[in-house]
């Protein structure tokens, strides 16, 4: 095929894509790199979606309404505050487009999600972020003043898997001017979260997703709450069918068996607390989680830790067919690897993976 | 709730949202209203559906690259040259995100497809309009010099429902500076299409979807063909995960069922041809249609034509519980009603009430 280049808009042309962890086709891998449950989900999505697969001539619901309606009941709100997505990446995405722009700064904290940049980058807007510092407490002033239009803040945090507590949530929701996002992806693994706070703060958008506590990553389902004057603002920039009737069947289904992902969120809670004790007894430090993966800075024999370490112990993991995450760019992250909560199997080979690593 | 106005852009807050054609939750209606095939998918996609429904813990692959293998297969092009979408629509706006913006024009013809205004709109680019005309002729020295980067051309054409014959086609996308894309969603009801132009133009770009001719509008598939330098700058604006598992699982299935489209997309056509000659027997001009939908213009029994007597006719089908499309906003369109092309004997209740109309 003869060479060619495209006449992209330049920011476009200049534009690092963003990279999602990987996905091994073949098996046998225990996969802790991208925080899917290690569990099913509910064993009624997939009896939603059998039988919205009989009606897919038809066009979705261009709206998903019967779906807002079940998260608005989940969450005590009002439908008109809830928005769903093609994943919660679809939302961020949608705020990025409403909110930001070449003259509307989008903010974050480092670390965080790295998704935030690439989606500022795509839009042409200036990037501001603040940084977390070592004990990942949350900067109220710094953001507050940051300047930016739109602020994402991962609460509970990724990759450091600590939560921000909902009272310094409220303190940065009551000082920041632009429009707060607090990207609670992990949020129910987490001990509160920031819901009760749109009561009280117009300027607060909350995301959501299905795809970690509710076992659903291939579904491509997320939402928004927000004030209805932002929801609305949402659906002018969405896509008329953003949500396939399949996705809307399904995450109704989850939404409704509340009970079944109580208890997968509590096993994987339990499966946690042991692991963490695992570290403890290794010696290595980590973020006391509130997610379903925990942070972690291995430590060689020696006493040595690093990048270089960090990546001996992920190579290590892959000769035994466990696939964890890195993010060796950014100093505050290179020293630590992001590891998904799995079974409590899973979990015990990888402590088993660790103890041979650090013995070697 | 009080009131808040949320610190959009300023585009965006001036925005109005694409309107999706009316999908009435209740039952009884005949819908023609948005091209959605009268028969099922192939019973191989809810089959496909439901096995990949088993596995949805885990992230869909991140490009769909069995799809995007399957569809390189049916066109006789490389995986490399195809991208595909959370619908068609997901594809146009990937286009207009890489290649429009303040400085980088789009342009369509007028009329096309409604959606094209509301993207540029929210990219904040300039809109160019070119008239097709009367006779929907295609405009080549028009577009060729009309200064957009990025150009839509719908073709066969919605809502007349006529073809562009491919080597006009040629003649365009020889002399169109930019980036031209060929929305095809309709094109597998026409006598022939522009795939094989591709080997030729590395500027065009066409677009299709599975919502038409694939009786899967509620499963939202559609994807590009292009250069691959194209398709890797739309990958770079794209979702990680925009295409979710069981979508993914349903196209691959309706791909490799060949044979059961074959046959229906026939049928569409025959009922086409029928429904056309009641029309002509009616004395309605109508444009011949290469889709599956027919643009047709009502007449009075006292020979009036116009925009209240397309409105007229299509209150009295609301009242047969027949729902049809009507543009009223444009000149070009507002005589007119679209009508899709359903079963037998949908098309039969149509022609019924246009009979009784014409006589009331």
């Amino acid at each position: 095929m003869p060479e060619f280049v495209p006449p992209a808009i330049p920011r476009v042309a200049a534009l690092h894509a963003y990279t999602p962890g990987l996905q091994p086709q073949g098996g046998g891998w225990i996969k802790l790199n991208t925080n899917e449950s290690p569990y099913p989900a509910s064993p009624r999505v997939a009896r939603a979606v059998a039988e919205a697969a009989e009606g897919l001539r038809k066009y979705p619901h261009p709206g998903s309404q019967g779906l807002r309606a079940a998260l608005a009941s989940r969450h005590g709100l009002d439908a008109s505050q809830v928005i769903a997505g093609n994943g919660s990446d679809d939302i961020l995405n949608l705020l990025i487009r409403a909110f930001a722009g070449p003259e509307h700064a989008v903010g974050m904290t480092v670390p965080s999600y790295s998704l935030y940049p690439v989606l500022a980058a795509i839009q042409g807007a200036a990037l501001v972020e603040v940084p977390l510092g070592e004990h990942f407490a949350l900067p109220v002033e710094a953001i507050a003043a940051c300047g930016a239009n739109l602020f994402f803040l991962t609460s509970p945090n990724a990759p450091a898997g600590t939560a921000f507590a909902t009272a310094e949530i409220a303190r940065l929701a009551g000082s920041f001017p632009g429009l707060l996002v607090v990207d609670e992806a992990y949020a129910d693994f987490a001990p509160e979260d920031a819901v009760p706070l749109l009561a009280r703060f117009p300027r607060l958008v909350i995301t959501r997703t299905f795809s970690k506590s509710h076992a659903l990553a291939g579904l491509r389902v997320g939402y928004g709450l927000a004030h209805p004057a932002v929801i609305g603002l949402l659906d002018r920039v969405r896509d008329s069918y953003n949500v396939n009737s399949l996705s809307q069947a399904g995450a109704i289904a989850a939404v409704e068996d509340a009970p079944y992902y109580a208890d997968l969120i509590a096993r994987i809670k339990r499966t946690r607390a042991g692991f963490e004790s695992g570290l403890r007894s290794l010696g290595w430090f980590f973020h006391l989680s509130a997610t379903n993966f925990v942070f972690v800075r291995p430590r060689r024999a020696d006493g040595s830790e690093g990048p270089p370490v960090a990546r001996s112990l992920y190579d290590h993991f892959v000769s035994r067919k466990i696939l964890v995450r890195h993010f060796p760019s950014r100093p505050e992250t290179a020293a630590f690897l992001r590891i998904s909560i799995g079974t409590d199997a899973d979990m015990e080979a990888v402590l088993q993976a660790c103890r041979e690593w650090k013995g070697a």
